[in-house]
């Protein structure tokens, strides 16, 4: 066998994609086949994210289906959709055939209505399409949509050389294997055992001797959120699902947490930069548009409703008092920025389950701290105003209207996500352009009142 | 054995807290650890985070050091330093003797300069001793200091039968063994082995027969940032680190990936909202302003220039035109928005690997994506100021000069990541405060310019 160790630094060149296309274009299969054999599966999807629809049907086509079972899965979304579309009920049932459970199942999810059934009667492997179809039936966001049915299961009264070889047979079936699982005669969970304790353990032992009783496991119906939070507060990297009647059901590892992490984070920072929906930079003009344009809407709204404030408060400032409205824009830029500033640090603490306390607590805190920073800005703000206008009286106004805009702004970004995480809502929700459209309007409001009764107008 | 599952649903209540404060006040030892021995070690954390620093000093004294390491390295930052303040150097070493190296590494590195090498020097166990010592020389965002040293390795020349034999022993200090790696005579890493591999093997074959030679490995100077890239994209569970002549010199487990991604993600949803550095909800007001008030305070300064700005078109915009001066927080409001929308896709495609292409033809997509946005908002725009001025002028200067702001926001808010991350600076301090605050300036610069230019003043 070869020795030489291939150290993955896989880069994306264009002479690379230069090659893979001229040898589709050649149709020369075998030495296309030779060459991307020596990529690993999450590259040639890479690749095929690249080139073009046809080429990467081609590819699809031509390599064998345990690649590109694993290749489909790891395809851009769009894309995999296009070459699903393009594929048989039976190609696709090849593949599925191919890929765990999980995996089978998230694919199937992806394909219209219509086709999962044709799909999956085309599937050969009947307990495989028995677990899917089991599978398929849990929601995407719980921990029955993320879990595999595949997993080593013992039972209590086998003994440790038993098992071995009794899980020998399992095992080859489980690309992974983290844990083994022991369960009693009615099939419950009652304990676990890693491979490393049955390879200390001596053959003559009995599981029931050996194994560990106390074992972390989730309810099929927890939410995949919460999953994430146990698996990595506690380190885990399998945990085992079941049902109400503790019967256990299958197994959730933690790659596939990683990628529940990354989609929440991804999710809360777009939502904090007034995005939607899940896109990316290489989503079409239409789609990005689509995520960008409610959140910029709101923000028109949002000025409008500044422009009829001023309009309000026409009258009043005349004369010295009318540079008022320069500061405005000095204003709502203080107030959005101190919002999203305190709304993101609740957020994220509540996403990390470290916000603890009381809201009132929380929200005295939050004006304490706005109150020292809007006093050390405003002393910087009155100093400028007096040096450049010269009148102490609107330097005055300014810069303690600052103060209580920048007060109010902490406290709306402290307490709507509080609110709204115990409204059950997702409070990643009020980062972003509302709080900031939402305190441009407050603050320019609170600014000009207060200014008006600071200059006795 | 007890046969009972403890299903992980812990929940810090105030009556827990006070259950546990009770014990601590009147010192009943006994009951106090056999209460808190029903708890996981990430929940006796959470509890110690929440008492009185005295308190928790007493529980770490109470309970055993191999649970009390657990607990230290699960604390939070602050509260950990109070304690190892609080503990002499031989306590911190007997501590650090129950640690897994690279946890054991990570605590030491927390001390002060000083005490590192009284508490290093205290530590019995001498390959222990030494091994942190070798690890607390690599950078901690790299290979090297993420690694722990805790690994099973097998020689090429054994037999299954004898690995297995032999493994026992090292798989004990092992607290999770994921792969087993295989070196050569000198040590260099030549490829690796599953747990499953070997127990599926047949005794008396040899590890060079069976061995997987294409084994994914790290080197100990790359970055920690890159580790985390290649194991989450090749859904590994555990990385071999190697030096440059191949020799191994540790491994990289998953779950400390997971920590590094949450991090990472953590750093750069607070960059997006204007919080310089790593702070918590529960942190002082004086570390919260530290983190909060440079953004801040280049908000005030942005806000100023608008003022100078607008300032200098006092004189030009009399009667009607005045009015132009009342959309500036509207203008000023979009302008950010959109600059924090295109910047924030890119950081996040930078940041998952899937911005290609040139920085040309990505600008360009991004002019036509902010020309639709605000030709679709203009519109809206165009319509209330015609139907509430009644101005066709005014509603025309301030449309097309909206479109035009919008356009330019778009290609900064692209334009500004792209440049840094080629010159190497983290793109993500390009979101948040630093884009909106630029663009605040261009927007009601460019708006106040083209709106002359329509009205013809």
């Amino acid at each position: 066998m070869a020795k030489d160790i291939e150290h993955i630094q896989f880069e994306l060149t264009p002479q690379l994609l230069e090659q893979v296309n001229q040898l589709i274009d050649t149709k020369q299969d075998i030495a296309l086949s030779t060459f991307l054999d020596s990529f690993h599966y999450a590259d040639i999807a890479e690749i095929l994210d690249e080139i073009s629809l046809d080429g990467a049907l081609y590819i699809i086509k031509l390599l064998d289906s345990d690649t590109t079972s694993d290749i489909l899965k790891e395809l851009d979304d769009d894309l995999r959709e296009q070459i699903l579309k393009n594929l048989s009920d039976t190609e696709i049932a090849k593949e599925i055939e191919e890929l765990d459970t999980d995996d089978a199942t998230d694919i199937i999810a992806e394909l219209p209505q219509d086709r999962q059934e044709e799909v999956i009667s085309k599937i050969e492997d009947e307990a495989h399409k028995a677990e899917i179809k089991e599978l398929l039936a849990y929601p995407e966001d719980t921990a029955g949509g993320l879990m595999a049915k595949e997993l080593v299961k013992v039972y209590d009264t086998w003994t440790v050389a038993g098992c071995l070889q009794r899980i020998k047979g399992q095992a080859e079936e489980v690309t992974r294997v983290h844990s083994v699982y022991v369960v009693n005669k009615q099939e419950k969970l009652v304990g676990r055992l890693s491979l490393k304790d049955l390879i200390v353990a001596k053959n003559e032992q009995k599981i029931s001797d050996i194994y560990i009783s106390n074992v972390d496991y989730v309810n099929v119906t927890d939410e995949a959120d919460d999953v994430a939070k146990i698996m990595s507060k506690y380190d885990l990297e399998a945990i085992p699902v079941v049902n109400d009647n503790q019967t256990l059901l299958g197994r959730i590892t933690i790659d596939d947490i990683v990628d529940v992490l990354k989609e929440e984070a991804d999710k809360d920072y777009q939502l904090a930069a007034g995005i939607t929906q899940d896109v990316e930079a290489d989503d079409s003009i239409f789609q990005l548009t689509r995520a960008r344009i409610p959140w910029l809407f709101l923000g028109l709204i949002g000025g409008i409703g500044a422009f009829l404030i001023m309009g309000g408060f026409e009258d009043a400032f005349t004369g010295e008092a009318f540079k008022l409205f320069f500061f405005t824009p000095l204003i709502a830029a203080m107030a959005g920025n101190v919002g999203v500033q305190s709304s993101a640090i609740i957020v994220q603490g509540l996403a990390n389950d470290d916000v603890k306390g009381s809201i009132n607590s929380r929200l005295i805190k939050e004006m304490l701290l706005a109150a020292l920073n809007g006093l050390i800005l405003s002393l910087f703000l009155f100093l400028f105003v007096f040096a450049y206008e010269g009148s102490l009286n609107l330097a005055l106004a300014i810069s303690v209207s600052l103060v209580a805009v920048i007060i109010v702004a902490g406290l709306i970004g402290t307490f709507v996500p509080l609110f709204l995480d115990k409204r059950g809502i997702d409070p990643a929700i009020a980062t972003g352009p509302f709080i900031t459209t939402s305190n441009d309007i407050f603050g320019i409001l609170i600014y000009f009142m207060i200014a008006k009764l600071i200059l006795g107008i």
